[in-house]
């Protein structure tokens, strides 16, 4: 397309669009354009596809997180999961309730980051993002994890390949997110729905079976591992609890995606959040009764799902296996929800100069390929650090989630108690504020507030429980990041200073003092560099560092014939350094320079036509460049000469 | 030193020599001058114990190797170790007495590289050399592996840290020798007859009282792995036989270092090889002797030198120490002897071209630091693979020794073959060979022929007894590095006949087409760039790859203010890549260079002061220069922007 904005400006089109690499073209598909980005917005079923599988494949975990903290005290511990889980149920009430308010409040999406942005300051959005960007990450590593104990709960055998599966999944993953997601959200529904049968049908049948009396308890159970250590404290309980808040991750999603839904957006989203939490609050209710009433033992060998699926079905028959199967691909679609979430934080976090500039960049395929790829192998470093053991990672997970949980909902609480204040602050109203009254603010202040409250405590519980585990890395990990983004922001804002025109008087011209050409010898790429050297200037000075005798009564006799009457300077280098003399000359000659004034070195570069004909040369040209590039009124200039051999 | 070879010439001297970073100068101490090189001579006693480390110490595991191979065949084999040494014993005399008129007929040092190349031509010179440089790379692993096995026999309780320790003491070795050793020989006599002094007490001891029946057996020796599972075949004698002949290796060390002896170099050297042989030999035949009379165990828990020690030397006392250390800290030479050879050799390949040129520079001390650094890290690799065990590491040593032991003297051989021919052949007397008329040449040449075949036969023993266990992988390796070798000379030789002046008439000067000014915005950075191409050319045109309507529209407005009447085209880019279109545009535009023509592409590049700024940008001066560097009649000119932030 054409365009003029001015005499200035002439267009100019590509002759075609660059060919990806075979490679490429495979494993990431063709480039497309950006009018190609996706409009298409999504009804209630399969929104709650897109978006439930982060907090729905938490129960797959969940459950069997609260017994391995009880086996502390024995296996009459157990039973306190059952009043544990109820606890989580309420506190999945409250953040429900808070995030439906939210999901009104922001129509075009409301994550914690922004919210906080918007209603808190630029240190708590920092904060929230910090905290979402860590748990985006272990969202990836825990739910492979729990992926890859879920196969291998059905085939033991494979248990020497758990972290290679769980990488390779990973990568897998990656692949996929690197190609984009034109495909519908039908696709998402498959596994959703198909994850919400196999587990209604085992928790359903697991209940009948209960009530009928016909539910028997697991046959051949896993060792238990560690054992009647502790007595039942209350330290205990509340560690059981905040192992069990795991059930919670994911359910911010939703309010995150609104722009996603079908109009009344915020009406479709909110009854989503709902409808997800009922399903999610019976869920991890059910399996965590019935895992008790069958005796489930948690173990890194095989999982309290997979215990109990094959208590309930029979046996490790077919139906076992599809159990299995759907469980282990909502926790791959889970660990998928943080391929989105990620990049699009970070991407955010990047257009507010928090983090790298590239993080902004779209990639062939239009996504944030510089996210994905730096979350997948963050992920996979963890997961190979803690040999993908979900109970290890636990520790490290949800701080993240509930801190902004808490952050988001205080932001909330503000925000009401601002609109509360468009009644009688006019000054507030004058500001053209964004704000639109509500008469129930004090209602809906109270709710979020609570929520604040609430997930706060949690925070507090969790960190106090979990800290010598891990969590302490956690606390260090947050704060630190929040450093590095302003230390980051710091860069970019100076940088911008500095390269701003603002207080700038059209400058002075340049003055090219001449041309000072390095040489390693008198041959074609030398003689093509003192050839452009003198279409620039007439002041050539030719330098050449001697390391032994023979060489150097060679090269200066070949300058004679063939260096045109310029200078050659000789340096003696006594210590076998070519560098150090080279710059030093450079540098001593600068210092002659006046205001304007600029010396160019032109570097002979010989261009070999194979990768691995660079190994093969000592790359000067790019060192020089290198050491030259903080050298003040200095410009490199590479005079390549290219060679088929 | 001012030199003037022509008036063309100017000498500059560096202000200063570079001064190291606190780092280097640490590890590896300040540079030295060229001048420095050492030129000392040294006797027969120092001497052997420079060169006769390597091979003194594999009679530290050459017994052991024997055992561990017929212990196949039961305790009951053990016997046969005996005859097996003598035969082994009997090669080393062929091998010495060849070596001996090697180091007469190569007074300035001949080893199997120099020999072969000399008097066989180039690929069995560079078949030698792969040969040679892979054995070094395995002296390194097996003595630093057999070493730590001595320390973990001693202090069992550190086997955890067996590959640790390891690769630490390679890492120490390689500090060594950047550093460069100006120490005098004296520092390497002292652990070498250390090690003498105790072997022979050991020993001495041993004899004495086997000869008065006061030899006792081992006290709880290390259980046997492996026993029983094959019967004494001839096979098994001879693959026992192959891993003993490792206690040859490193005999060639002295024909290698001929010049540094005193005068009479060649029979000083000659006399000083004797002696190292007899040594080997005595040592090697009591060592296994004295430990099949003690029952001693071939294992991975405790080495036999460590059983014969502690019983003969009345358990884990002080003097059991002091034997256990001088073992260690001669094997440690021995593998310190491998980061002098290889270095030497890859140096001398290297300025025949066929390995990298880096390999040829002397580093601020002195020494090829490329060499000793690709060794280490080789080194500790294979040490990493095969978990520092010798016995793991055993058949891929030692074929590459007798391989270049069979070239060697095959070279020698041919060599006193046309020595022979100097008195009939005239022709080759005119040609002004280097060689002398010596009537003894039939002799000679049935000496180093009859070694050749010994030799050969046992390359052959080697390959074929050993070949599943390792040695096809050195047997793929070999030709591979031969291979190597060739397209490096090739590619070497293509270059030079590129870059040659002698068919080059005095080159059309070239015309500078103009100036491409490729854009990211406009600020400080695009103006100086522009400025300076303001100096070299009238015909500058800036360029913008545009990937939305608003920058655009900003970029353009402001180069209507700045750009000082220059045109700027944008170019629209719809795949949001930037790069493909800019050097298309610029690949366009060289279509229309004429012979000589060159167009020259600025581009600013903002030098951030911190490294890692670096992080925080999209280097995309590096990346534009990387991918203009095979287009022709282009020269890219860096300007660089400095700020402070």
């Amino acid at each position: 397309m054409a365009k003029k904005h001015s005499e200035m400006k002439v267009v100019h089109k590509p002759a075609a669009v660059h060919s990806p690499s075979l490679l490429q073209r495979w494993f990431i598909g063709r480039p497309l354009p950006t009018a190609d980005a996706p409009h298409q917005a999504i009804g209630k079923r399969v929104g709650l596809a897109v978006f439930a599988s982060d907090a729905l494949s938490s129960t797959a975990y969940a459950t069997q997180e609260i017994l391995v903290i009880l086996a502390a005290a024995g296996t009459a511990a157990f039973g306190y999961s059952i009043p544990i889980s109820m606890a989580i149920v309420a506190l999945l009430a409250i953040v429900t309730i808070s995030y439906e308010q939210t999901i009104h409040a922001y129509p075009d999406g409301g994550g914690a980051y922004i919210v906080s942005r918007d209603n808190l300051g630029t240190l708590p959005a920092q904060v929230a993002g910090a905290a979402l960007l860590s748990d985006y990450i272990l969202t990836v590593s825990v739910s492979v994890s729990a992926g890859v104990a879920q196969i291998l709960s059905a085939f033991p055998g494979m248990s020497h390949y758990r972290v290679v599966l769980a990488v390779s999944l990973v990568m897998f993953i990656m692949l996929i997110n690197l190609r984009g997601v034109k495909e519908s959200g039908f696709i998402f529904a498959i596994p959703t729905y198909f994850f919400l049968g196999m587990i209604f049908l085992t928790v359903g049948l697991g209940m009948a079976r209960y009530l009928t009396g016909g539910l028997s308890t697991v046959v051949d159970p896993p060792a238990l591992e560690m054992v009647g250590v502790s007595g039942v404290t209350l330290f205990l309980l509340l560690h059981a609890f905040s192992s069990g808040t795991t059930a919670l991750t994911g359910v911010e999603a939703i309010s995150n995606g609104i722009t996603a839904f079908k109009e009344p957006r915020s009406r479709n989203a909110g009854k989503t959040l709902i409808a997800m939490s009922l399903i999610l609050g019976t869920l991890f209710l059910s399996i965590t009764f019935l895992a008790h009433q069958v005796g489930a033992i948690p173990s890194e060998g095989e999982t309290v799902i997979s215990q109990l699926a094959r208590t309930i079905l029979g046996g490790r028959s077919w139906v076992y296996l599809l159990m299995i199967a759907s469980t282990t691909l909502i926790l791959v679609m889970a660990a998928n929800t943080a391929f989105a979430d990620f990049p699009r934080l970070s991407a955010l976090q990047a257009s507010d100069r928090y983090l790298p500039r590239q993080m902004t960049f779209k990639g062939s395929r239009l996504v944030f390929s510089w996210g994905i790829v730096t979350l997948a192998m963050i992920a996979s470093l963890i997961i190979i650090l803690f040999q993908a053991r979900v109970t290890a990672l636990i520790p490290l997970y949800a701080i993240g989630v509930f801190l902004s949980f808490t952050l988001s909902q205080s932001g909330m609480a503000h925000r009401w108690y601002k609109i509360g204040r468009l009644g009688v602050d006019e000054e507030l109203q004058e500001k053209g504020s964004r704000l639109q009254y509500d008469r129930n603010w004090r209602w809906k202040m109270v709710v979020n507030g609570f929520g604040a409250i609430c997930t706060a405590v949690v925070v507090v519980i969790f960190a106090a429980t979990k800290f010598s585990e891990g969590a302490w890395l956690v606390l260090i990990l947050i704060p630190t990041l929040v450093m590095v983004f302003y230390t980051i922001h710091r860069h970019y804002a100076n940088l911008a200073d500095a390269l701003s025109l603002a207080k700038l008087q059209m400058p002075n011209t340049i003055h090219n003092r001449g041309v000072i050409l390095p040489i390693s010898g008198v041959h074609r790429g030398t003689l093509k560099g003192l050839q452009y050297a003198r279409t620039i200037s007439q002041n050539i000075t030719a330098i050449y560092v001697s390391m032994d005798e023979d060489s150097d009564r060679k090269v200066v006799q070949r300058w004679n014939e063939w260096g045109a009457g310029a200078p050659l300077v000789v340096i003696d280098s006594p210590y076998r350094e070519w560098m150090y003399p080279l710059v030093d000359y450079i540098e001593q000659a600068t210092a002659k320079n006046k205001e304007g004034d600029v010396l160019t070195v032109v570097v002979p570069e010989f261009v070999p036509n194979r990768w691995w004909h660079h190994f093969l040369h000592m790359q000067n040209a790019t060192w020089l460049r290198w050491a030259l590039r903080h050298v003040r009124g200095v410009v490199v200039v590479d005079v390549p000469y290219q060679v088929r051999c």
